[in-house]
């Protein structure tokens, strides 16, 4: 068993860790670190976790831990990474901010608007969406977990980008409330919510940073909104080409475990909604195309490709610990 | 005072005629029908309307009646026009039904597949979409009211058709449930709608047979989807143009009463719901393009756009009974 | 026409009072305060209002306002209150917070925890809750306005007193989220409001301090709790007891325009949700008693009761404006 | 490994048995019946499965099941187990609907309305509900499963039964659309149940027959609600006593690994939603007491507790299969 530690796991990426390292079979969870909840049990912050762990959040990590997962905000992920590495830790990191998703500093400055942390470990770092990245080298010891929209964009979008199709896409994607965090906001207050779809960002959402690497070469146009639910991405990617799209998708995913393909018709957002799948399907009609998508965006988004990273880098199996 | 009568007003399109119509200052509600909820009051079906008004469903309407909406379903509405014209009726009627909205029997035969109840009727009709085709001719007496995708895809598109903008456009938009109507469906199963999005009629929705005609010369793909709320449309139309598209809504809409202009932002769902408006915003960066639509379905859909019709054909202002 | 000046507006009860101004047909929008929107239109707050109303937000109101409305919190109410009467405003004023609610500053202090503000205009101010206290006596010149629980227990209720009905009286009532106010707070995250129900202030809410002289004399607890939805209020109270309850509420309330009876039934909650009724049920088997009470907490509980009370000051119809 | 059968599991009951059945480490599922989806995937039903497994659902049951859980409607299930012992079956089942919960044919006939179809089984179902019944008896053949509001409400009221209180208690919960089943509703249509409340089966709903045996000897009313939520039952207990509920709380589940209680709070209902636990707190403030109670009604109110009650039938430890 793999004894885990949570870096700042107060938050909803922090829960949906917690939840999976608890299910995984090789996984022990060892301790889980928050400012706002130290020294008060797991379910002070998670209440439905209550009797199902006896784990107490703590200030430090304890010192048996082989793998860390880092729940931080975007700027505090590389510097929590810079710490554990500073204080020796030498094991796998997996940070679920943004801060190593892109290859240098100068990128991450242009992109983000702030010099980058901790430039010194950016080319420690693997960026790991398996079913386009593949397995992370051996002896990889930094994960860049991807974000949620740019996982489910970047799948949809990765076999046109790699057939070379050259009609321009537009692709519309709505996200549940919880891909903002624990924290109360405006956008998130249940009477502007609730009933309410919400355009943000459009045309300048930070996840294309992600999807320029992964479906490189793409001619898109992404317009990002809120809906009113919790749980869950579900958009689709429109375009007019007379490329035949089901036949890259069941090259590029048909034999990967944690893809469901549906031809001929698109996915429900309900579908992959608390499961690790990534939802695709697609209709054409001449050369009119749509491609479907959805994932929930804490697992496939966050903390299910997580584990699937850390599967893959240990050698487990890919499904390991995901599925029944 | 106009005496109004509301055929099948048992319905979600007939409870917003009838909410419509008594805040009305010159109508009068003088009878409504229903077979389902015969000689009992409106609120055995409108639980709200208690207290506000004292009607009766009955069988038929009033003799004395000079104004009919008709709100039936498809296929019902242009039978339900035939029988009034036939029983001598001469007063303006406006069919809420899809059966009238199409110029010829033809076309509507193609379309919805079952040949139309009443061709000898339909070039009485008058497709009534105040802000594209203006004010009914005088002595109009039947007045097709749109559809509600149809209403918000149309106002969306129609100036990039008159512009002659020939770039692919690439249209999402999503509907509340009050959409389906007030009888239960699949669909409509809180369970499965909660939470849930769901795309459905992808490419083949009938209400794009309307959309051809008022943004005739546009290429456009049309994905209709399901959203988790009860009331209104939301969507967004994607293009790639070096047309400036703001001054085409503008010079197309500037003076509109019932629209709202949002430039350089895509309105939110919640502010036309329950309004009689169309809210339309765009934004545009470099050649990508993207144009935001919303309207309340039951609304601008449907009643309120009934009465905006009506007002013009009687010529009362556009807005009376609207607006405070 | 009376000149209408809001304080405070920007905030769900400005809001609902804004509107309800808009559509009587005694009352003109003067003008409408507001520190965070000065200088804003209406709309830049309250988006569904764009095309509505011109009024803009000012940091004053206008020197020819006849009647304001105070929408400020609680504490803040006195004290706006007290600087129009020192500023030498000898209108109507209806307070919307629940600084003038209880009779004398000792029990204000006692139930709130703070000294009243303005206990010199404590004598001045009339509990407005029309179908208990009737209409203000000639010359009131401050109305307030009941809470929003307050308003629908308390109607409830004041039956069972007034027969000196002695079982105990278990009463539930739940909220919807925007009876928290605009205001983001963790409370109204949509991830934990959504799919949620919360018991919060159990057997303590501050409007059980309304309620005691509503139903002076009768037994009962009171659980509030917050449930998924926007507006709206709903529950039942529970009791045992021999006497006839339905013939109790029909004696109160039968010749109420703005009280809905449901006998052998209890209402739902969207039945009054967007309307200024009260509906209120009950059903006796033998002993057990259930009686079943709804509002929508920003009409009733807030906007509507306030028009109600002012109407009834100002020697109008109780339902001008409130009705079709 | 256990060889599981589930007849009739296309609904929601049969859903959640599948899930659980597949993540319990004793348990192979090994065939699912269903009329309207024989030969199909289970996926077919309950998208969310695919790639989760690949059992087919059939027509009949596997020869080699050794365990069957029948997931069929009221008067569906006597039948079902019927013909299952007529056909020779001799292992262990559970009923999942209401016709083995009461242990003879009158009691049946009066609270149901119609004969008992299988009365000659009567005496041999245990009725399970762990926390109150205990183990069933070695050599339980027939699991009775509670009903949901019953598990709930039973559990929350118990303790008092059991100290002899004599306080009438007024009991309020609600309850999501997931407990109305699969099949859409008037009560389930999404229009009339997002943002509603609903109370139905006024002091007559059927599940009162299984909380008078699990409570027996309490003076109680149960008025049942809907709420506008998909998973979940939330509710609470009110009465007026000097007794001292929080001993009596602990002392009768303290060491059950199920429940959790929490003293001088109410549970939330999120809590418990997708959990086997069932939350029961309390507040007692002088007499006033309400005691607040949450589970999912379709875990502890169904799938979960039926596991619960093979674990216990079987000798596995009681929460195997329930905790991570």
């Amino acid at each position: 068993m793999i004894r885990v530690g949570i870096l700042h796991g107060a938050g909803y990426v922090g829960r949906k860790l917690i939840e999976q390292v608890l299910i995984h079979p090789e996984m022990a969870l060892d301790s889980v670190t928050s400012r706002s909840h130290e020294n008060q049990p797991l379910w002070k912050a998670h209440a439905h976790l209550r009797g199902a762990t006896d784990v107490v959040f703590s200030s430090e990590l304890g010192s048996s831990v082989e793998l860390v997962f880092v729940a931080a905000g975007h700027g505090q992920g590389a510097r929590a990474v810079g710490e554990l590495r500073d204080a020796g830790f030498s094991g796998l990191v997996v940070d679920m901010s943004a801060d190593f998703r892109l290859p240098d500093a100068v990128m991450y400055l242009e992109r983000y608007g702030n010099p980058h942390p901790r430039p010194d470990l950016l080319e420690t770092a693997w960026y790991g969406m398996p079913e386009i990245t593949g397995a992370p080298p051996k002896n990889t010891l930094l994960i860049a977990n991807p974000g949620c929209f740019a996982s489910a964009i970047s799948l949809a979008l990765h076999p046109l980008a790699k057939a070379g199709v050259t009609s321009h896409v537009s692709v519309m994607a709505l996200t549940g409330a919880s891909g903002s965090g624990a924290q109360a906001k405006d956008t998130t207050h249940f009477p502007s919510r609730n009933g309410n779809v919400r355009a943000y960002k459009v045309f300048e959402h930070q996840h294309e940073a992600e999807i320029d690497r992964m479906a490189a070469g793409l001619g898109y146009s992404f317009v990002p909104a809120s809906g009113p639910w919790t749980d869950g991405i579900w958009g689709v990617a429109q375009t007019n080409t007379s490329v035949e799209v089901g036949a890259l998708f069941e090259a590029a995913y048909g034999n990967k475990p944690l893809i469901r393909l549906w031809p001929g018709q698109l996915p429900e957002l309900h579908w992959s909604v608390g499961s690790p799948f990534t939802d695709l399907g697609w209709i054409q009609k001449g050369n009119e195309v749509v491609i479907g998508f959805a994932i929930d965006n804490l697992m496939k988004g966050a903390a299910t490709q997580a584990i699937q990273n850390v599967n893959l880098a240990l050698g487990f199996p890919e499904t390991l610990g995901l599925l029944p």
